[in-house]
């Protein structure tokens, strides 16, 4: 290191160097091989000068522990070839991930996996384990789990692996800190307050006013917004309990949970209970939520929340509360907001928009009418981690009306916590939030708004509803499908079902084709996982058997991967 | 690249070599220089071969956007430029995290970093940024940011940076997938229920039997306790809500928050209040959260819990949990877990422990016995993110009774769900939660226990409470101290008052001293900040004036950094 503290061109930093060399060997043998395989590779390159260098320095991991990283005393070397090696195997699982010849997943079901496969032992023991066998295990994680930045990944309304996000989460965890103060998160604090600024001006807010944070995710931003909504209402439910109120009612779609009644076994819909679980979380009882009719298109229909509305104050009940979904889960329908909103004003009642899987659309000047009147809701959850590729979690809950998020979660009179701090303790987030410690969510999302621009968003946002259209055209007159709804998708979410060769005789309306048609979906799927080519959802919703609820999130999907996996569902279920 | 897919030894791999030769140039340079800047350093290198080899690659981010890396076309060798980069940038930031000789903080006031500092703007626009200016961004966060990882750090519960739970963190993100199902989660979910068990054969359950989930924070697993308590009890109130119950009754340790009337102003205390937030949510209210007198060790006195049950009752009420706290926010408090296991067997009450801070103890045969009776309890709190030193977020909840998790939670039959599922459902997590998305938050843990064994967080805790003792020891009759409570800490909490020497003729008793000695600790925890030095937390209690509350849980700690933070209050205090 020379005077000035430079030592980027001394032979002393050779070893960074040389590990990374035997990282990208590492990146070329596949996963498969063992760190100690992969050193006899190493060993026996037959190359020159250069290769005399990266023998040198590389690392022998198998007789270093955890306790000689830093903070141990002369641990930074060894802390920076451990890290470099991680990189290494990290960043062959990105490029694998982008790569269309690689699998999807490499299944196996839980007794093979806590069986042990070729070495990886999921058991903790009460001794150490060499750095060599954590990163073995390290690789196995990855090997043996689901790609889901992959292409051809379309199983959940999360995918995609986004490049600046993935650097956000890296930062942010090397920053290891806690959002419930400024003191120890000045500039998070302060990101997350001017991107949830800028996310009340696209929701159409006056001058984004209001107030918000971000939360683990969208189950628990509803439950904030139906918490908010109480107190708003019935401010002494906080300190009397909801005996201090009438009995309180809630709104929301049929299409959150469904019984579905089949012949042998009743079959319930994975969809988005949440508000369903706030109301018996917080104490109204899941009773007292009810549900309200759709259309065919999976949209609430105004007039029957009206009907219901009507139906539950002439209970003596206290309609209190409409969640509006904005992107539902199966269908990705848009319900009315406008309407609603109408009815809302009328019976004096909250009306909170779910946009966690919509919001992004709030991003596209194309796309952004389906919101049409979301400046009339009093709360909005929109997550990030959906439908614009942030990295799991995160999700945010809006508020037009300021200062009652603190109002109704406070314990110990916020604005005067700690008054004697030597900054503005109005920054200090803790006593909003349900939580106390809080993960910074904020700025792998503020990375790639910078990143991006909103127009990179938007972008990204028109591409995926572009596909799902590609998709819908592909496949609507196409034989052997049928939609399980009709007209073009409001979201990427395209829901049908394949018709085998074997079936495509029967009488559609007959309990036989039901039952066989039922299986089709399941069948399909688990093959797709076992071949790990594809991987996308199915369920059954209301009356209709199994379909696939296919959904565009990830921004490395092409029009080729559709084709892909239309002609994989028909390649495994042509048989059926 | 080779048949066999080898290339390491082929000129082809130069390049990510060569980034890596540039990358520790900037580690070398400080935060300080711009991108550019070190640009021009790089092309100042007067060396040999191989700088000309690291200059024909070094790359240029500025005319580079987020567009450019995968899933581009052709985005591979860009992407992996650009994380290389910025794990330069991280990785010289851990360095410095453990030097002594770098700030803990560079303090600015919000309205400073909002106004922008030398180009570190936080407002988003529409138009991307080059990715020059992101990684210029990344490094500004880091530069405004606190090092919780700094041996001198000690301002909350969670302090430390542990590289193998870094690693943990960087493959978590890497992988983004979501603890819902195994189908997305096959090892990840594996993982977490095999640890969960580890951890109740810690407490003491019967072969680890029982049920438990990650949750993203004390806050919530509490709150969970609380939720799971209610169902086992009054299980219509999921469906009927809390007007099918009697009035329930919450009781906690008074120790939670805490009104101290001062001469002119309202002071709350910053404590751990989540019961108290855990009883307003879920519809008990506020009110029905008692709070239990303690000793003057911040203890909970059994026999004011049996007197406040028997008022309860005698209203008319039912008493239905207690909360015992292992280690307490502040003073590290045990509550005697035996004693009130007792009482809520004699009144067939819920009892849950709260060892979110203390919960790592139970991994240290030395200091367990603190413990004592937690096998009674119905559930348990346990986070390690705090005591453990593993990355935020992270902290469990833990039931004795099986199955009673997904009752309450469940809002769609789990045990139903998907039956048509190749694989078997019952390892699918996501009934269980009150969240439907997950995080996670076990692989860091995992590898952290893979890495350390039980005996490295043992050795850890250990070390941790020898280091409070010493401090203990230094000041306890030290001119100048004196301590809120007498004995050796329970925990690693020791708590104190540093009187200057302009205060110590004044009567103790005096409204003038108790007005002073309450200014004291912010303004020299002001000017710490201020310097940058280290960080200690302060705040009143009851009738007590602020006080430092000195806690390790960093594993950078050395006794010279405790002597340190002692000669640094006494610096900066000595003339107040």
């Amino acid at each position: 290191m020379d005077a000035a503290g430079n030592r980027a061109c001394s032979p002393s930093r050779a070893p960074l160097c040389n590990t990374l060399g035997f990282l990208q060997k590492n990146n070329s043998l596949g996963e498969e091989g063992s760190l100690s395989e992969r050193q006899k590779n190493l060993y026996s390159c037959d190359n020159s000068d250069r290769d005399a260098r990266f023998r040198r320095t590389e690392t022998d991991f198998s007789n270093m522990f955890a306790r000689d990283l830093l903070p141990a005393k002369n641990g930074e070397e060894a802390t920076m070839q451990f890290l470099l090696e991680l990189v290494g195997i990290l960043t062959n699982y990105v490029r694998k991930t982008f790569d269309r010849s690689t699998k999807v997943l490499d299944f196996h079901h839980p007794h093979q996996l806590l069986e042990g496969m070729e070495g990886f032992n999921l058991e903790l023991s009460d001794q150490p384990e060499s750095l060599e066998q954590i990163l073995v295990d390290c690789r196995d994680t990855l090997k043996y789990g689901v790609r889901t930045g992959h292409p051809r990944f379309f199983n959940q309304l999360s995918t995609g692996l986004d490049i600046i996000g993935l650097a956000g989460e890296w930062l942010t965890s090397t920053a290891n800190t806690n959002m419930f103060t400024y003191e120890i998160a000045p500039v998070f604090v302060l990101m997350e307050q001017l991107t949830l600024k800028k996310m009340r001006e696209m929701i159409g807010w006056p001058s984004g006013e209001g107030d918000g944070i971000f939360s683990p995710g969208g189950a628990i931003s509803n439950m904030y917004s139906v918490m908010i909504a109480r107190y708003k209402y019935f401010p002494e439910v906080k300190t009397k309990g909801m005996s201090a109120a009438p009995r309180l009612v809630l709104f929301t779609s049929e299409h959150v949970c469904h019984l579905f009644m089949f012949r042998y076994f009743p079959v319930f819909l994975q969809s988005h209970y949440s508000i369903k679980k706030a109301g018996a979380a917080l104490g109204f009882g899941s009773e007292n939520v009810v549900l309200l009719s759709t259309d065919e298109r999976g949209r609430v229909i105004p007039a029957d929340l009206e009907a219901k509305i009507l139906d539950v104050k002439q209970k003596g009940y206290h309609p209190l509360f409409v969640n509006a979904t904005a992107g539902s889960t199966v269908y990705g329908a848009f319900d009315p907001i406008n309407e609603i909103a109408d009815i809302c004003e009328k019976y004096d009642m909250w009306l909170h928009v779910d946009g966690a899987w919509g919001g992004g659309l709030l991003m596209s000047r194309k796309h952004r009418h389906k919101f049409s009147g979301v400046e009339r809701a009093n709360s909005v959850t929109w997550n990030p981690h959906k439908m614009m590729g942030v990295p799991l979690q995160c999700s945010a809950i809006l508020v037009r009306e300021k200062g009652i998020l603190a109002g109704c979660n406070s314990m110990c009179a916020g604005y005067l916590f700690q008054p004697d701090k030597q900054y503005d303790v109005s920054y200090d987030t803790g006593d909003k939030a349900i939580q106390c410690g809080r993960h910074v969510d904020i700025f792998k999302f503020w990375l790639m708004w910078k990143a991006k621009g909103t127009i990179g968003f938007e972008q990204h946002i028109d591409k995926c509803l572009d596909l799902s259209q590609y998709l819908y055209d592909k496949i609507r007159n196409r034989q052997g499908y049928e939609m399980v709804f009709q007209g073009v998708p409001q979201h990427t979410n395209v829901c049908f079902w394949y018709i085998p060769p074997s079936l495509r005789g029967l009488e559609h309306n007959s309990e036989e084709y039901r039952e066989k048609l039922h299986k089709v979906a399941p069948k399909i799927k688990a093959m797709m996982m076992e071949s790990g080519t594809t991987m996308v959802g199915y369920q059954p919703q209301g009356q209709k058997v199994n379909f696939f609820r296919m959904v565009v999130s990830n921004p490395a999907a092409l029009q080729s991967d559709i084709d892909f996996l239309i002609d994989e569902i028909e390649r495994l279920g042509h048989d059926l």
